[in-house]
């Protein structure tokens, strides 16, 4: 689902931090009511190639052909690929995002829900979710669904490039309420890390977004009876980047 | 009310921040949705007298004798007039922001709500509420009573200096959801100013508050019975210190 402007709390943050990235900061509200603040967010969105976490230049290595930046936010990944000569194209449900990437140069960018792609785009070969993207595939059910999809819209040998987080194994993550959230998400039949969030921005409130985060085993899990595999991780302290490939 | 330290959101913020303050941002929510995140805001309680806004340093001009430093927050006006020579007595509803007044070094620091001070604090010659902390006094009837008990909490010659904000001349304060904010506190019978906000820190809501903003001409309305008196002004950009002395 498109977001509508009024909103755009994603958007507004990022046409500020478009105008002073260093005066502006990501709020991250959870359903449970834990509010996160980040600086390093915004600066991140805006960060050139020589400025972005390791892995992330290495996740690059395994781009080729046609690409999708799924979530584009500011533009960063479409801007490279780019330059580096890739054609590129570039969505997100936020329509404040869709204008920060045309206003820094990325050349095709839409207003397009993840969910709602479809063969009017084109067929890619690479389909790039860095920035914990992956949770744009929703829950487990909803992301068998979109990964059967996206075989089809995409060539023979295309690579899915996205970025998650092993919740239950990284230090911040082990905070007493997060480990209580993590508990109730199980206890109501989701994974540990399918967190529901929205973004605050002024007397802006977001949509809830239903945002999993996955192990590489519970990945690998969703993907059986895609058509997918995942071939390769990328690993950081944080989150690490899963390269998927057809079977 | 002393805030119970599972809602001391604002004293976690100040824990968080001594340990790096360069890493935390003061997340404040209006109560209508409005959410407002300062990097500069934790900065400046641990800022030393130096880097303080000049109308503060001018403010300090006014200070003699015992000090009731009213909501210290992290403790630097208290630290300041310590080192100056005079006795302070730093009082904040939050525990948390009392334990960083004692770990930095005030020497009498107690968790005590503006509205329940009392005569065991013994006299005092001036009273500090720099910070936006004439809102600590709530409404303006509210406001009245205060300000009649500290009449005779305090000396003969005794001074109030409080800061606070005239919303209606500011700039920042136009934006269209502030005056429509302004606009609905008034039609309920309420100050233009007179918010109410609670502090957001990870997991934690702090309670609401009322704490108005008030111009000076609000103030001096506020001040009419108290035998009080608006002395002097000191202007800044954004916010003023209003000393008020005895009629």
């Amino acid at each position: 689902m498109k977001v509508p402007p009024e909103r755009d709390a994603y958007g507004q943050m990022l046409l500020a931090a478009l105008e002073d990235p260093s005066n502006v900061v990501e709020i991250v509200e959870r359903e449970d009511g834990f509010i996160g603040a980040s600086v390093m967010g915004p600066k991140l969105y805006f960060a050139p190639f020589r400025r972005w976490p390791a892995h992330h230049r290495q996740a690059m290595r395994y781009v080729r052909g046609c690409v999708l930046d799924a979530g584009a936010g500011a533009g960063r990944v479409a801007l490279h690929l780019q330059e580096r000569g890739h054609d590129v194209v570039a969505i997100d449900n936020s329509p404040g995002a869709i204008e920060v990437c045309r206003r820094r140069g990325v050349r095709d960018a839409r207003v397009v829900a993840f969910a709602d792609l479809g063969r009017s785009l084109g067929t890619f070969d690479t389909i790039v979710m860095l920035g914990n993207n992956f949770g744009l595939f929703g829950s487990p059910t909803a992301a068998k669904k979109s990964l059967r999809r996206l075989h089809r819209l995409t060539s023979d040998d295309a690579r899915i490039i996205a970025e998650s987080r092993d919740v239950s194994s990284r230090g911040r993550a082990d905070a007493p309420w997060h480990a209580e959230y993590r508990k109730r998400n199980v206890e109501r039949g989701r994974l540990p890390g399918q967190i529901r969030i929205r973004i605050r921005f002024g007397p802006t409130i977001g949509p809830w977004m239903d945002y999993p985060m996955v192990s590489p085993a519970e990945l690998e899990e969703i993907l059986i009876g895609t058509r997918w595999r995942l071939a390769h991780t990328l690993d950081s302290d944080d989150t690490y980047v899963a390269v998927i490939e057809k079977t």
